[in-house]
């Protein structure tokens, strides 16, 4: 059998790829996985994988953790979800039942925060963390696992380690003949018993429970009459002072205790690039969110308008996995030959790569525009433009722009100018909206 | 042949693992050092190779240096060592004989230091060392070598480069048919006589001394009548001053220079986690010892008394890798499907690896508890606990608890809240300290 | 086809080493690339590409950016050259024109600076840049690419990506048989020429030209009447004042717009290690150029007189990839084994990479002496000596030497002491001098 590799580093020979929808699929009692192929050439050259999940109105999704650091998106949905931090202090205690002055022995337990669509939610390798769905619609989460982060130090598989139920073996995947169905249990499934009561100074039936044998319910389960536990309040203001209060310093523990892990980046007021006439573009990298210098990701929520363009451009020091939310675009991708490895148009839940380097270029087709998540493998990804204002172009010196390209002076000074006015999201021109301009 | 890969990320897809000991075992004049096989699934998997030194008295470690960052341990004996740094200012000379005031024309070397029983001692890949056992009992050194290291830019095999001896051909080793025993040399023995003894102003009869060709007495020598050398002081109180003193900076060269590279950690007034009941735990990382920061490694030394537990448990940054130090424990080791990988006793001298984010459980059993030093993966390796009072599972709201594990909210309270009063070090209950609860 | 490593850490077992030349050349219209073979085994050890570009005078380099970090010593010739950095603010306009008080609607562009013999010129991976040599002899400049760096993300084959040209096949590489010569295009051939159009703004014809369809001049083109470029002072002073300039904080941005990517290293008056009778020596790190820091790329400038000598020593964190620039050596490199992988004349134009750990010694043979230029793989590369003042056998008390070596005790005094007045540039000692010690 050949060894599994350093995946990020294996193989990038990409001839010609493809718009990808996840092949693999798990459903749980309250939810469904969503998987896409690990070993499929986009995702093995870039080193990533992805997941999206579908928790259902009262779906708890089971603790656990895996071993890459992961992004995750919020697509559609709202939901409470709490992280389990080793080591935190006694301030992650729910202050709200604190102060009301309630008896002696309350349930107390570490921050729990609300999550709506349009949050970005990073958090770091081993770190486990659940999350229920306390709204009326699916909460649907994409999530970038960085197989291939350093923090990663197993090989490049992507394992989840369960901290309760029992994962159900995948319905749609094959199996090898003549083995039978074997559920996978959660992790406290593979300790003695006996010892497992005594640690937890409980009864041996207990200690049954807590290892889920019989538990067939997967890794989103059923809560029947709703989640008690104590809500994060929801007004924006709330939000902003819990925000305020989270970036205190606060100690040694501050590096991951008091880290802000979340950042919404849906409000369109918020853009880091906006052309009224073309779309808007947000970045939340180190600098807006500092725990992905720990992560080394980061991520770009882009919307265009219908038949406006991104400007062609190519990701410096990062790949970039992006995930249509919205409407449709015609997206190209070329290799360091010219070649175009990508010619298609991207739809909503489809994902394509643009690796490190390959020059990108996408335009929003069909009546929709086109909205997208990209998530960029590097804490501070940059891409360089090769068209609008601040574009490479306009970097370079009149004379290299005619002599590399032979034209004329007045043609490299159109080259160079006649976009000026525009950022690196374009409008499109009266000749781009008419039809054969979009993808046949 | 095949070529070899970063082994760190090379293969991790672990079934069953047993406890190891060393395999291979190389005999010099003065000691024998001790390999731990690195091809075996549990060190390929965490990328590193381990080896055990046991220096006669008078004996010599010559010194050499080695392709990978690595942690010492000195489970027993002591001695005096000394780091061989580049480019350190001269208050690295022995201030003793200065400040006695003797004639001119002293001997003058970079500064040695102490070691013994206890010592946690830290060295950067290429920075070369010797060691000199001035006690009456053999001086035992277990060598983590983390080859997978970043710091480490050859291939992944571990390599030392010796600057004196010559490295006797392993004995233990089978030779391919037909290969006649070769020494390998010292790095010095693959350079031309002539120029060598150009370079050092010295006789080509004193150079081809420096190539040790004829020397068998492998890398451990003896010294005839005991070592003559300017010795650091004994007292903890010269010690305590003098890393007062290391830990100045002093310009530029502070980064490796004026850096401790060694810290005491047998001492138990000075655990981080103590359970009368149970027992004590320290760690070593880079808040402690900075240096680590740049080794990216640190350490954990352990003691369990009778029947105690260590909670189960996992890393999530970082391997873990264990070695029995006295007594045994029945350990358990738990891979991502909830399968024990590991359900068997380590005793003194073994070696088991707990791969990151395995859960792990340790009992102490037999008489004598069970004692151990952790070698850990990481500058800052954490950990999160399944039971006890600051555990992952305490950070939960009840009604997860209840939900996920489909108990009553009664059995999720006693889940959650019966071993409150307990750390991490779990004290022998009464129903676990019956024989059946050990391993049979 | 076996699937491409990681390659620095691909495979190390290297036997025996030559002198490399490159083994591959493409000619361009106004210049010449040559490729040393990556595939070497050294090579491959390393994990880096090497390539020298010949441009003769009035060629342009056209733009274009590398999947790998790199630096760039320019051997000969003088030239000037922009980088296209993305994001950086209007600052980097050409100030000389705006100073003149000249039409409104003037050509801007990026940073434009002077190059030289002797500059190490630094550039992060994906970072485009164009370069002219505006001289009157070939700007000769040889280029490592770290192609193992953690930068790069793709695999470790070095790439190229073209802004504009179209690389022209290899005319000395053998095509598998039955393929037609294919040009290969620049990044913008690979986009749908009408959206092009759009995104510019300009007609299709001008489309067609930024993609050099039929351009057959390869990367460097001949500028006909000298390339019309606001050039940079000449003088040292004002050189001098900009450098200052670039030094000064400037906001976020300032990690990579305002940093210094250049150092000129040819300057006797600033070498870090001087014997009038040896030689001279200089490092630029990171502390000297900071952009190497996020590089993790360094590199040295050497110069032995006749007959001089660089005492044997190891790179304790680093490869060393020795560039012969004139002159020549004996050179000689040492495994763990303690067998010389190389011992042979290394000349100008040729590599040798003398890998981490290593042992190495150069001596000037012939009657120019020798000088070089060495990339190094790491910001901070180190190096220990085995002789001279700083050497590590000076790190070492005399009994532990006597011991080692089984020297009495007036020969480790001697080994230790004889060259205490040299630094690690060694003057030939009347013996040397003979003929006999040099290589035969």
């Amino acid at each position: 059998m050949p060894s599994q590799q350093h995946k990020r580093y294996s193989e990038c020979q990409i001839q010609r790829i493809s718009a990808q929808e996840p092949n693999r699929k798990v459903e749980s009692e309250a939810g469904v996985s969503e998987y896409w192929d690990e070993k499929n050439e986009q995702f093995e050259c870039a080193g990533v994988a992805v997941v999206r999940h579908i928790i259902y109105p009262n779906g708890l999704f089971v603790p656990g953790y895996t071993n890459s650091p992961r992004l995750t998106f919020i697509e559609k949905g709202r939901g409470i979800r709490g992280e389990m931090i080793p080591g935190c202090p006694e301030t992650y205690q729910s202050s709200q039942e604190a102060r009301e002055g309630r008896q002696r022995f309350l349930d107390q337990h570490q921050k729990v925060h609300r999550i709506r669509q349009g949050d970005l939610l990073a958090l770091p390798a081993g770190v486990a963390h659940w999350c229920y769905n306390d709204g009326e619609e699916p909460l649907v989460a994409v999530v970038l696992l960085d197989t291939s982060n350093d923090a990663n130090q197993l090989d490049r598989n992507h394992r989840r380690f369960n901290l309760a139920g029992n994962p159900k073996q995948d319905r749609f995947e094959t199996r090898p003949r003549g083995t039978e169905e074997k559920l996978e249990r959660n992790v406290l499934g593979g300790f003695d018993t006996r010892i497992l009561a005594e640690v937890f100074g409980v009864s041996i039936e207990t200690a049954r429970k807590i290892q889920s044998v019989d538990d067939r319910r997967g890794n989103i389960v059923r809560v029947e009459r709703g989640l008690s536990v104590v809500r994060p309040p929801l007004t924006r203001e709330e939000e902003e002072r819990e925000r305020m209060r989270g970036s205190q310093p606060n100690g040694l523990e501050e590096t991951i205790c008091t880290s802000r892990l979340r950042e919404n980046i849906e409000d369109a007021s918020r853009a880091d690039v906006y052309n009224p006439q073309a779309g808007r573009l947000r970045s939340v990298n180190s600098y807006v969110l500092p725990i992905l210098d720990f992560l080394k990701l980061s991520a770009e929520r882009g919307t265009l308008y219908n038949n406006a363009l991104m400007a062609p451009h190519w990701n410096l020091n990062a790949h970039s996995v992006i995930y249509g939310l919205k409407g449709q675009a015609r997206i190209q991708i070329v290799n360091e030959k010219g070649e175009a490895v990508f010619d298609s148009v991207l739809r909503q839940g489809q994902i394509v790569i643009a690796h490190q380097n390959f020059a990108v270029l996408k335009k929003a087709v069909g009546d929709q525009g086109f909205e997208w998540v990209a998530f960029k493998t590097n804490a501070n990804a940059m891409i360089n433009t090769l068209a609008g204002k601040t574009s490479a172009i306009r970097s370079l010196p009149l004379d290299v722009i005619a002599n590399m390209y032979q034209t004329t002076q007045e043609e490299a000074r159109r080259l160079k100018y006649n976009r000026e006015e525009e950022t690196i999201l374009l409008a499109p021109t009266s000749r781009s909206s008419r039809p054969q301009t979009a993808f046949a």
